[in-house]
């Protein structure tokens, strides 16, 4: 079966604006781009997300794949991205997907206190295996940290966004998405994965944003074991993956990191801390 | 007619948990509390938000007066916060509440990515009028962000939340409420506001979080002509104050900070910068 039809309709990721600093003085700044994105699942309306538009097509997926809306990426015909009428057509196979079950069982949980998901989300969690044999090791973490460092281009010229990588076991970036919001940007390399056939287990995650409970999900729905943040974490994201057995490290920044669960894959080198 | 009836369920801000640092030592961290709570509306679900928990029954009338569920306070009978159920059970006083037709209409935009509004929100949001004589001194704004600075605990403690406080038109804290989500911090300030009769005419808004699209139209259905983050904004964020007329200010810390729109109605003290 092939793959989706895919637009590659990518927005330009800043705009310029003008504004007045703190001495009075003319200044233009670069903002994050963001635009209303409307998703139409076989013409039915599905959600309106707010994006920079860097991935438009794999964020479609990956919002349909996390929200588990659509099971396999072969029942997927087409995505077409239209920002004359920002639009995302999804159009399957089959061309009468019953998501109307779906979106009765609708429950809506929040990483960002406020966000959707669909269905049996948290229970399927529950069933979630994360692969016991992998390894990182402080050295590889160190080079991961070091390179999304030098990677974070929108974020270093607008600020306001977030960025998301996923990284091999070595800790070289393999994608890497920067939006608005952090869910968008996991659910755009969601679906980039998903395109591509790529698994999560022998994977490392790494967000900018918090360690919430929705963010420990969906690294959990990836199937990637390992998850680091430059920032803190929550008290339902630290139970959430305590219970996952996720191995999860936040404050990871400037040479200095904390491991809040599943120590038992992370191997400290003394020499690299 | 008088008040709903509340409880007062606050849940403590923090817990500590175990971590190991970069030198491998162990340590106990203090991390943000998350915990799931499900509005009923007159026994009909509506929501689950994930937060904090520190002003659970303002953060209910909030979210239902922003998503424009409930249009007076007065309809309002009790809001019972129950967290051995996690459930903010409301009554009404007509007790059957058509709610049905507004969650038909329902869209969702999101500031932080994936957020749920209700109903024709930005179509009501273009009659918005901010009114035009307030004024913003950069001394105001000075002494508003150290208050501000002062006030941040659980950030300080814990990191992971956002903070938004309710100022005076002498940068005097009013309300000051934070959570693990942007959204529930600002839906409790409005659902404090709406509970005491605080009109937002000559108030200033203040949040740690970025001004997205989302932030300025909650601004702006408060009727809060200022509002001032210390984070960047985004182009609809942009955009949508430019519109409105809103006077918004960005990057407000350590002595800096952009004014982006709204000019009119800031004055810059040359000694304050």
């Amino acid at each position: 079966m092939p793959l989706p039809q895919l637009t590659r309709s990518a927005r330009p990721a800043t705009v310029s604006i003008a504004a007045t600093n703190e001495r009075g003085e003319q200044t233009s700044t670069l903002i994050a781009g963001e635009h209303a994105l409307t998703i139409y699942l076989d013409r039915r309306e599905i959600v309106t997300l707010m994006t920079m538009g860097a991935a438009p097509e794999a964020l479609v997926l990956g919002y349909l794949r996390n929200q588990r809306l659509i099971a396999d990426i072969e029942e997927i015909a087409a995505v077409q991205v239209d920002w004359e009428t920002d639009s995302a057509a999804v159009t399957t196979r089959t061309g009468a997907h019953d998501i109307d079950a779906q979106m009765g069982r609708r429950t809506v949980t929040s990483g960002c206190g406020q966000g959707t998901m669909f269905g049996d989300l948290m229970q399927s969690i529950e069933q979630t295996r994360l692969p016991e044999g992998g390894r990182l090791a402080s050295a590889t973490l160190a080079t991961l940290l070091d390179r999304v460092r030098q990677h974070e281009s929108v974020y270093k010229q607008a600020g306001a966004v977030h960025g998301c990588a996923l990284a091999d076991a070595d800790g070289n970036i393999l994608m890497f998405v920067e939006d608005v919001g952090r869910h968008n940007a996991v659910d755009a390399i969601a679906g980039q994965m998903w395109l591509e056939g790529v698994v999560g287990g022998d994977k490392i995650f790494y967000t900018t944003g918090r360690l919430t409970s929705e963010m420990v999900i969906k690294a959990a729905q990836m199937g990637i074991p390992f998850l680091v943040s430059r920032s803190g974490l929550t008290q339902m994201g630290f139970e959430i993956a305590e219970r996952l057995g996720l191995t999860m490290i936040g404050r990871a920044h400037a040479g200095r990191y904390l491991l809040f669960t599943g120590q038992q894959r992370f191997v400290r080198d003394e020499a690299n801390g």
